[in-house]
């Protein structure tokens, strides 16, 4: 398949601690198969200056498009932004569509915009902001990097927003065959029918059910007809 | 901290397509973590031999260990193990040790020994097995990389028995502190006091519940009484 692919880095002690589940690549990942964008690898690191430059460099170099989620509030520990800018050599600065955003919002809210608050309107230079509806602080695109909160709810309407952006492909279509068979029973027969259809990606899934061993079987590829055609056959020959 | 480090690599085409959520890192990162071992990198890649290759040989050569999880079941998909062997630059080849495991387990279910799962016994050259407990077919450790099942319940038992034979730091210790204040608010106090504790881990975790904002403060370190004496001046400043 030759959609446009993407990577995800997610930025946080937090998750690497374990303390807190990351939930928004599976977000995204669902996202961008339906958008026909094919996710191809996504990292998690620490809140860490040079392995969020190195990382961001690897993957805006391999991948047509890159998400970050995390590290862009307005504590210590938030520096996301200060990393991106690094990444690409621009400067960073304060800048006044943001800080006019972020005003106005504080004003509405009777709170004062603190030096804190104030750092989330930090953005490098040439980057364009993406829209937060939820809490305002924006995220930023900059080259193909698309820089996000990692509160989920606020990642998500971020994500919204950004994916329409985004030339995608065909949309990448699945279909899915349950099996009260073992994977080990039905792998050589599964492997000849996956042969016959190279456009297609096939994968199996084992799972336990109370105690008795089953497989999904999961067709995916970018031809709904292709795809028939090899579910057809999978009944055929499971079912 | 000088903990030792280590890196997750998940792989699997049906973690980047959405249609699996990863759990196998949250449970790591807890494992590692209460073992004094810091998880400091995750990755995800499909189940495509040059991006297995190139993740582990990137990761291996960085940290002091790494786990995978996932591709070493017995269908054409599983791919794991024979990129492992080629990271290495080993042979691979169906071991003794394991295919008498296998076929002790296939006698016992009453099921044929087939060439499928008789792929599950290839192992590269110079590789221990890990136990599995739960379906048989082993993991294995080559050098500093251990190899395991995708499938949770087997993922986490072969976690249990690999994790006591590294060696520890002092366990990673946190505490927490709930504040009903925007991460804004509390930002610059809160800077100002991680500066007072270098040696200690300290981030703020945004939430919304029912409209309000606050935010969760966590404190890390391996040191217990330091965590406590950050604990009582946070609770000072803002409880």
């Amino acid at each position: 398949m030759s959609n446009p692919t993407a990577a995800m880095l997610v930025i946080g002690d937090e998750i690497l601690s374990g303390r807190t589940r990351d939930t928004n690549t599976n977000y995204l990942a669902v996202e961008l198969t339906n958008h026909g964008i094919q996710l191809t690898e996504a990292r998690v690191v620490a809140d860490d200056r040079d392995a969020i430059i190195a990382a961001v460099n690897a993957l805006r170099a391999a991948y047509d498009t890159v998400f970050t989620s995390g590290g862009i509030g307005p504590t210590h520990d938030d520096i996301t932004a200060e990393a991106i800018a690094a990444a690409f050599g621009v400067p960073i600065t304060q800048r006044a569509d943001a800080m006019a955003l972020l005003q106005a919002h504080y004003d509405r809210a009777g709170l004062p915009f603190n030096e804190a608050r104030q750092r989330m309107a930090r953005i490098p230079d040439g980057a364009a902001l993406i829209d937060n509806p939820i809490s305002t602080a924006p995220g930023f695109t900059l080259g193909n990097v698309h820089v996000m909160a990692g509160v989920p709810n606020i990642f998500q309407a971020m994500v919204a927003s950004v994916i329409p952006t985004l030339t995608g492909g065909a949309p990448l279509l699945s279909q899915s065959l349950r099996v009260n068979r073992g994977e080990g029973e039905i792998a050589s027969d599964f492997a000849a029918l996956a042969a016959d259809f190279p456009d297609l990606t096939m994968g199996s899934y084992p799972f336990t059910t109370n105690g008795v061993y089953g497989t999904n079987l999961v067709v995916r590829g970018t031809d709904a007809g292709r795809i028939d055609a090899a579910m057809t056959r999978l009944a055929a020959l499971f079912a």
